[in-house]
């Protein structure tokens, strides 16, 4: 089957590594020279423009930054959805706003092309392995004629309805909770520090608790560790609690919760942490408050 | 070895009733007549106030709702504290700021008496079971004296260490992430809903990601099944998230993300939520947005 995977970024490798390791025909598309060579190397073939990937696709994944960039590289002046055949299935893994998703499955429609709305998770390592998460909607068409290669990328795919939309919807919701759990973990355990708790042990009395989450347990470490290597970073959180806010002001959705985990994490890069992990958004309260940090070269 | 507990609430009876089964005299304080009728049937003592207590009292429970009925109980015109042998251990098991716990401990140790600063969690079933999870400090002479206790109540004990206020720092932070976990599943589940999430769906695929968290696994199946009966109500959140800005405040210690989740459980409460399960905080997006909430009748 011949598969084209744009945008070569840690998901979209992860996705096109294992596409080429289980027999897909694949051809990688990115600007960036490193990126298609670490693909070549894996024996795949390689663009940098859309425009320039084979006519004989059957499906085509995107995994670029945003909304922008997938009109961009399907409809804009180097873009590939002009030499696509009819029924072609286009799965566009990116984070977008559901409206945006729903308008890139009705303009590819108007093209006889199929589209599945389909964010992933999972991270880094879920990628390479080829068991990230994926939440897709979209004609069963669709669906039907992807299934092989969403088998080789995804270790779980949720069918979530025809409508596109949906998909993108699940990942919203997903990110919001996200977003608000790491700035909530990090206003937690920095009133904790404040009042005299030992950061480890309470970290290990939570993790067992009612008050624990998945983010609590993923991203406290971090700050245990005193290590801001940036797995994920604050300005991430920036743009995807920023894509939920401006779809909830979309539908007149008052969302609290998020708006304020929003500017935490705005506070945390105008102090200058925009890319450090994000767990480090912790630095609002230190830079306030003067709490002490565990120390990388102590911990 | 003789033992008292005070305050025959959910915690406090499940407490009293795993003594009385492990074979420790136990006596059981409460107001409530019908309190009092149930522990008698198990075959424990029983009185109405704490000043009617034995005096050779070894440990003395304290399972009531604040710091100033803690404070009545020992040393109010009916309280027990005068009546208590030196060396005695108390342990208090209500949720109340880690100052309050410091000046309970200063307070005891002026009458020779020995204070655990000893929070709980773990619910009704984990305290019916002996299961339930016990935060604790204080001296090590109080810990080593009350170890049959702790060990006839709990399936967990946290020793965290020889002072006063830690036990109470630690349930501090737990409530402030419980209580934030609760109130954003509710945001995040109204938008979801709002923008056509299936809810139960949504649900299933939250629960496997990174947005999930200990209280929208325990939460959210309430809203499905349309059921409001409170297994801990919009009022205890409003309390105990009080109880942790006023110490925050104390401290001069910003919490912006725990004060919009205290503001969200007002709101329910102004709506006429505050006695229903607190995860029916999500009436308040009901309310201003309309969305249609699962129905018990259709559940």
């Amino acid at each position: 089957m011949e598969t084209a995977v744009i945008g070569l970024g840690t998901m979209g490798m992860g996705a096109a590594l294992n596409l080429q390791r289980k027999g897909f025909a694949v051809t990688g598309c990115d600007l960036r020279g490193p990126a298609r060579d670490e693909l070549a190397e894996a024996g795949g073939k390689v663009v940098a423009r859309a425009v320039d990937l084979p006519g004989n696709l059957e499906v085509v994944l995107i995994f670029v930054v945003n909304a922008a960039q997938a009109e961009a590289v399907l409809f804009g002046a180097e873009g590939c959805a002009g030499k696509l055949a009819p029924g072609t299935v286009v799965i566009s893994c990116t984070t977008m706003a559901p409206e945006a998703a729903k308008a890139l499955g009705a303009r590819l429609a108007e093209a006889d092309l199929l589209l599945l709305d389909a964010p992933v998770s999972g991270g880094a390592s879920g990628a390479r392995a080829g068991t990230m998460t994926v939440m897709a909607s979209g004609p069963e068409i669709a669906f039907a004629k992807s299934e092989p290669v969403l088998t080789a990328i995804a270790g779980k795919i949720w069918r979530l309805g025809a409508a596109h939309g949906i998909g993108s919807t699940v990942k919203m919701v997903n990110q919001l909770l996200a977003g608000v759990h790491i700035a909530v973990a990090a206003e937690a355990l920095a009133l904790g520090i404040r009042a005299g708790a030992e950061p480890a042990t309470l970290f290990e009395v939570i993790s067992s608790s009612a008050g624990s989450s998945w983010m609590w347990q993923n991203r406290v470490p971090h700050i245990l560790a005193g290590d801001d290597t940036p797995l994920s970073a604050v300005n991430i959180f920036i743009k995807d609690l920023g894509i939920v806010l401006d779809q909830a002001r979309a539908l007149t959705f008052p969302l609290p919760l998020a708006a304020c985990a929003h500017q935490l994490f705005l506070a945390a890069a105008a102090h200058g942490e925009g890319s450090k992990d994000d767990a480090f958004v912790i630095r609002v309260w230190q830079a306030l408050t003067g709490i002490a940090l565990p120390d990388r070269a102590i911990a």
